[in-house]
Protein backbone atom coordinates (compact mmCIF):
# COMPACT_ATOMS: atom_id res chain seq x y z
CA UNK A 1 0.00 0.00 0.00
CA UNK A 2 1.43 3.27 -0.95
CA UNK A 3 1.32 6.44 1.34
CA UNK A 4 -1.54 7.99 -1.06
CA UNK A 5 -3.47 4.95 -1.45
CA UNK A 6 -3.59 4.85 2.77
CA UNK A 7 -4.81 9.11 2.52
CA UNK A 8 -7.42 7.50 -0.17
CA UNK A 9 -8.72 4.79 1.87
CA UNK A 10 -8.82 7.03 5.24
CA UNK A 11 -10.74 9.90 3.26
CA UNK A 12 -12.95 7.02 1.59
CA UNK A 13 -14.24 5.95 4.82
CA UNK A 14 -13.84 9.16 7.19
CA UNK A 15 -13.52 11.87 5.41
CA UNK A 16 -17.03 13.62 6.16
CA UNK A 17 -16.42 12.72 9.89
CA UNK A 18 -12.57 14.75 9.62
CA UNK A 19 -14.05 17.28 7.78
CA UNK A 20 -16.53 17.89 10.77
CA UNK A 21 -13.92 17.27 13.70
CA UNK A 22 -11.00 19.75 12.18
CA UNK A 23 -7.71 18.95 12.76
CA UNK A 24 -7.69 20.21 16.39
CA UNK A 25 -10.59 17.33 17.60
CA UNK A 26 -8.97 14.79 15.22
CA UNK A 27 -5.03 15.34 17.10
CA UNK A 28 -7.14 14.24 20.11
CA UNK A 29 -7.75 10.94 18.23
CA UNK A 30 -4.35 10.79 17.25
CA UNK A 31 -2.63 11.02 20.73
CA UNK A 32 -4.84 8.66 22.15
CA UNK A 33 -4.26 5.70 19.26
CA UNK A 34 -0.18 7.25 20.24
CA UNK A 35 -0.51 6.70 24.04
CA UNK A 36 -2.51 2.84 22.91
CA UNK A 37 0.78 2.03 20.93
CA UNK A 38 2.66 3.13 23.83
CA UNK A 39 0.93 0.84 25.59
CA UNK A 40 1.33 -1.89 22.68
CA UNK A 41 4.95 -1.70 23.10
CA UNK A 42 5.29 -2.53 26.76
CA UNK A 43 2.91 -5.45 26.82
CA UNK A 44 1.19 -6.13 23.67
CA UNK A 45 1.60 -9.10 21.27
CA UNK A 46 2.40 -8.36 17.71
CA UNK A 47 -0.83 -8.45 16.76
CA UNK A 48 -1.71 -5.76 18.91
CA UNK A 49 1.53 -4.06 18.96
CA UNK A 50 0.50 -4.51 14.92
CA UNK A 51 -2.98 -3.07 15.58
CA UNK A 52 -2.09 0.05 17.21
CA UNK A 53 0.51 1.13 14.39
CA UNK A 54 -2.54 0.77 11.76
CA UNK A 55 -4.38 3.58 14.14
CA UNK A 56 -1.72 5.64 14.36
CA UNK A 57 -1.24 5.48 10.36
CA UNK A 58 -4.87 6.15 10.24
CA UNK A 59 -5.01 9.21 12.32
CA UNK A 60 -1.90 10.91 10.99
CA UNK A 61 -3.36 10.16 7.01
CA UNK A 62 -6.92 11.80 8.50
CA UNK A 63 -5.69 14.67 9.71
CA UNK A 64 -3.05 15.13 6.69
CA UNK A 65 -6.28 14.91 4.61
CA UNK A 66 -7.76 17.66 6.49
CA UNK A 67 -4.78 19.73 6.38
CA UNK A 68 -4.12 19.08 2.41
CA UNK A 69 -1.29 17.31 2.82
CA UNK A 70 0.11 14.83 0.88
CA UNK A 71 2.16 12.69 2.76
CA UNK A 72 4.20 10.94 0.02
CA UNK A 73 5.31 13.74 -1.44
CA UNK A 74 6.38 15.03 2.29
CA UNK A 75 8.63 11.94 3.12
CA UNK A 76 10.30 12.15 -0.86
CA UNK A 77 11.03 15.93 -0.27
CA UNK A 78 12.56 15.69 3.42
CA UNK A 79 13.79 12.17 3.46
CA UNK A 80 14.28 10.78 -0.51
CA UNK A 81 17.46 11.81 -1.26
CA UNK A 82 19.31 11.09 2.00
CA UNK A 83 19.22 11.80 5.63
CA UNK A 84 17.94 15.64 6.65
CA UNK A 85 20.82 16.28 8.99
CA UNK A 86 24.12 14.54 7.25
CA UNK A 87 22.72 14.00 3.41
CA UNK A 88 23.77 10.73 3.18
CA UNK A 89 21.51 7.71 2.48
CA UNK A 90 23.15 5.74 5.70
CA UNK A 91 23.09 8.25 8.22
CA UNK A 92 26.22 9.82 9.19
CA UNK A 93 24.94 12.32 11.83
CA UNK A 94 26.97 12.27 15.39
CA UNK A 95 25.34 9.48 17.65
CA UNK A 96 24.49 12.44 19.93
CA UNK A 97 22.79 14.30 17.52
CA UNK A 98 18.75 14.38 16.52
CA UNK A 99 18.27 11.76 13.78
CA UNK B 1 5.90 5.40 -1.80
CA UNK B 2 4.96 2.22 0.13
CA UNK B 3 4.96 1.68 3.14
CA UNK B 4 7.38 -0.66 3.06
CA UNK B 5 9.73 1.43 0.70
CA UNK B 6 9.29 3.93 3.58
CA UNK B 7 10.65 1.29 6.27
CA UNK B 8 12.87 0.15 3.91
CA UNK B 9 14.34 3.60 2.95
CA UNK B 10 14.13 4.78 7.07
CA UNK B 11 15.90 1.31 8.32
CA UNK B 12 18.97 2.22 5.89
CA UNK B 13 19.37 5.56 6.83
CA UNK B 14 18.94 4.97 10.16
CA UNK B 15 18.99 1.07 11.46
CA UNK B 16 22.11 1.13 13.46
CA UNK B 17 21.02 3.68 15.28
CA UNK B 18 17.74 2.61 15.95
CA UNK B 19 18.58 -0.55 17.54
CA UNK B 20 21.09 1.05 20.05
CA UNK B 21 18.66 3.79 21.08
CA UNK B 22 15.87 0.69 21.13
CA UNK B 23 11.69 1.11 21.32
CA UNK B 24 11.91 3.35 24.52
CA UNK B 25 14.32 5.74 23.61
CA UNK B 26 13.26 6.29 20.13
CA UNK B 27 9.41 6.77 21.10
CA UNK B 28 10.58 9.99 22.91
CA UNK B 29 11.67 11.15 19.49
CA UNK B 30 8.40 10.31 18.34
CA UNK B 31 6.87 12.47 20.71
CA UNK B 32 8.91 15.31 20.17
CA UNK B 33 8.17 15.33 16.33
CA UNK B 34 4.62 14.94 17.09
CA UNK B 35 4.85 18.08 19.06
CA UNK B 36 6.59 19.75 16.37
CA UNK B 37 3.52 18.75 14.12
CA UNK B 38 0.91 20.28 16.39
CA UNK B 39 3.13 23.66 16.51
CA UNK B 40 3.17 23.50 12.87
CA UNK B 41 -0.54 22.41 12.18
CA UNK B 42 -1.23 25.68 14.39
CA UNK B 43 1.20 28.52 13.11
CA UNK B 44 3.51 26.53 10.53
CA UNK B 45 3.43 27.08 6.34
CA UNK B 46 2.13 23.93 3.81
CA UNK B 47 5.55 23.41 3.73
CA UNK B 48 6.79 23.14 7.29
CA UNK B 49 3.31 20.87 8.26
CA UNK B 50 4.40 18.58 5.58
CA UNK B 51 8.21 18.28 6.55
CA UNK B 52 6.59 17.46 9.85
CA UNK B 53 4.29 14.96 9.00
CA UNK B 54 7.69 13.30 7.60
CA UNK B 55 9.14 13.45 10.69
CA UNK B 56 6.16 11.99 12.64
CA UNK B 57 5.75 9.30 9.53
CA UNK B 58 10.11 8.52 9.75
CA UNK B 59 9.71 8.02 13.93
CA UNK B 60 7.12 5.52 13.54
CA UNK B 61 8.84 3.90 10.69
CA UNK B 62 11.55 3.82 12.92
CA UNK B 63 9.99 2.76 16.06
CA UNK B 64 8.26 -0.22 13.75
CA UNK B 65 11.76 -1.44 12.35
CA UNK B 66 12.62 -1.88 15.69
CA UNK B 67 9.81 -3.64 16.89
CA UNK B 68 9.82 -5.71 13.72
CA UNK B 69 5.96 -4.41 12.71
CA UNK B 70 5.30 -4.64 8.83
CA UNK B 71 3.42 -1.48 8.33
CA UNK B 72 1.51 -2.57 5.38
CA UNK B 73 0.08 -5.55 6.84
CA UNK B 74 -0.70 -4.43 9.93
CA UNK B 75 -3.01 -1.41 7.83
CA UNK B 76 -4.82 -3.92 5.07
CA UNK B 77 -5.28 -5.63 8.11
CA UNK B 78 -7.20 -3.26 10.33
CA UNK B 79 -8.12 -1.15 7.56
CA UNK B 80 -8.21 -3.09 4.64
CA UNK B 81 -11.65 -4.68 4.31
CA UNK B 82 -13.62 -1.42 6.04
CA UNK B 83 -14.14 0.83 9.15
CA UNK B 84 -12.57 -1.58 12.15
CA UNK B 85 -16.01 -0.35 13.94
CA UNK B 86 -18.95 -0.78 11.84
CA UNK B 87 -17.02 -3.07 9.00
CA UNK B 88 -18.05 -0.31 5.96
CA UNK B 89 -15.90 1.10 3.11
CA UNK B 90 -17.58 4.43 4.28
CA UNK B 91 -17.46 4.59 7.64
CA UNK B 92 -21.58 4.69 9.31
CA UNK B 93 -20.46 4.38 12.70
CA UNK B 94 -22.41 6.70 15.00
CA UNK B 95 -20.54 10.38 15.26
CA UNK B 96 -20.03 10.08 19.06
CA UNK B 97 -18.09 6.68 18.36
CA UNK B 98 -14.36 6.54 17.83
CA UNK B 99 -13.55 6.66 14.24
Amino acid sequence: MTLAELQALIAEMYSSKDEARGIDGTFMWLMEEVGELAAALRDGTPEEQAAEFADVLAWLATIANVARIDLDRAVVEKYGTGCPGCGQMVCRCDAGEKP
